[in-house]
């Protein structure tokens, strides 16, 4: 059986979440990584300064927020940043936050 | 003597602070009716569906992330949109959440 993790529906993403989510500088480092690198990374790949934990954590809030995917690949989870989700939503907002750090 | 409130200059405005107070429905409402109608509008023109103490917190928040202006006219408070400040600093942000709601 495969675990898989709970993502909003494009319709479902609100603003409110998503400048939440990237109103913090740790989550706008995974955002830019994915953003700029390959279309999906392992959590591991991330090199954040802050402890596993509280990086799962930002992880979580990122994908509940309807900014990234998650999926479980073996025993690692891979990420992804779902711009055209965010782009459809709100038009030209990642952008304009990417460009901001 | 003139009270004045504290602003942030420019060059201070960070995005974290300006993503956190756009997170929340109340304030972009305030920014909305801000970036709409007249340049400067007293607390009392909003209405906001909170408690006055409450929409006072709000317009705190928004002044000391940089996105509002206020300022003593007599006993009131007059509030502008920190528009060209919020464009220098993060092209395209301010209009890309306006048009998310």
């Amino acid at each position: 059986m495969v675990r898989t993790l709970q993502h909003p529906e494009r319709d479902a993403i609100t603003i409110d979440a998503v400048l939440s989510a990237l109103a913090d500088p740790v989550r706008r480092t995974i955002v830019t990584q994915l953003a700029g690198g390959h279309s999906e990374q392992a959590c591991i790949a991330f090199d954040l300064p802050v402890a596993k934990s509280t990086s799962t954590h930002h992880f979580r809030v990122l994908r509940e927020a309807g900014v990234i995917s998650q999926q479980y690949r073996g025993t690692a989870i891979q990420n992804g940043l779902r711009r055209n989700d965010l782009e459809a939503r709100f038009p030209g907002l990642l952008d304009a936050v990417l460009a901001a750090d």
